[in-house]
């Protein structure tokens, strides 16, 4: 039974590092361009191998976005020192960051999200939704009572949209920044988000 | 020759008849629902006949979700009375009851937009471009001067953003209004844009 479960463990261990890649490669790729042969390549082992790990190149593109969708949760994760408005720019430096560095891959999610294909669109509305509510309850820190502003159903709503406003806002940025800088951009949204709120009270 | 025009626009007149028509079963279904099949059924004529006004199902989509987009710049151009956030208001009313009255296929334009489809995100950036654009210039109207902001760069990303977290708010509360009542809604939406443009100066 030791025996099974070290083998089960490198099993996990080795599809880890294959989602790793996968998540590599898919920032400079969109998620139809993720290929399973261009797996095996980069991997150095064969397409037949892989299909021990993942049974399909469907349940490879849900594992890879997942992956993805979990970094971008854990890299914007708020910082627990300093004041709200600092704490709120630091993580969405670090979302503005992970666009910049994965921008194929992740405008693809976006673009999958909102077609027709339920995985991808069930993966980033949890990510969204999960993002969403740390604006209220972040981790060690008092969410929302930071900004004066009540959790209650419009609030949440109008937080949906900021985060909806944020990612265009990113997006359209990171194609073309028109000479805004940086450091403006990431005040304009931290600022935006209490503006928003103090129009919803 | 006076003949040939008569006939050329009668053929036009019938073409539009026929998108209207399209137009109309578009807001109870998805784009990729609607069919030549179908609309040759509404209108009471034959397949092959329509396949006169329209080439492809490509070219009847295309021209119906144009026609859809030309509609929601129209019913949502500002009157040009009232104070701004008033006029911005009554603007943001007409598109809700639009998307209410046309929640199948406004959704599945968003999708449509989002996904990979080039003729319909065409269509959908031009329409969001028309509807920011007219946010700094509106007929009639002092446009952004009346929210005391200047026409930047920076003014026109968040301009952008505001679109975008509207339509999200709006989506949303259209599928679940979590007793929000419309009127509060249109308020924040409306207050939320020289909020998020104060933020910016």
């Amino acid at each position: 039974m030791s025996s099974s479960t070290r083998v089960r463990l490198s099993h996990e261990a080795r599809r880890e590092q294959l989602l790793d890649l996968g998540v590599q490669m898919l920032a400079t790729r969109s998620v139809d361009e993720l290929s399973i042969d261009l797996l095996a390549e980069q991997a150095g082992i064969s397409r037949g191998l892989l299909y021990h790990y993942f049974r399909s190149k469907h349940e490879f593109h849900h594992a890879v976005v997942r992956r993805a969708a979990d970094d971008v949760i854990a890299v914007t994760a708020p910082s627990e020192e300093g004041g709200p408005l600092e704490r709120l720019a630091g993580s969405l430096e670090a979302y503005l960051d992970y666009v910049v560095a994965n921008y194929e891959g992740y405008s693809s999610l976006v673009r999958g999200a909102a077609s027709g294909n339920l995985a991808m669109r069930g993966i980033y509305e949890e990510t969204r939704t999960a993002l969403t509510d740390r604006i209220f309850t972040t981790a060690g820190g008092a969410g929302l009572v930071e900004f004066g502003a009540t959790d209650t159903p419009a609030a949440r709503l109008m937080v949906r949209g900021w985060s909806a406003m944020t990612e265009e806002v990113v997006l359209s940025w990171v194609r073309d920044d028109q000479g805004v800088p940086k450091e403006d951009l990431l005040m304009m949204l931290a600022a935006g988000l209490p503006a928003i709120l103090e129009a919803t009270n």
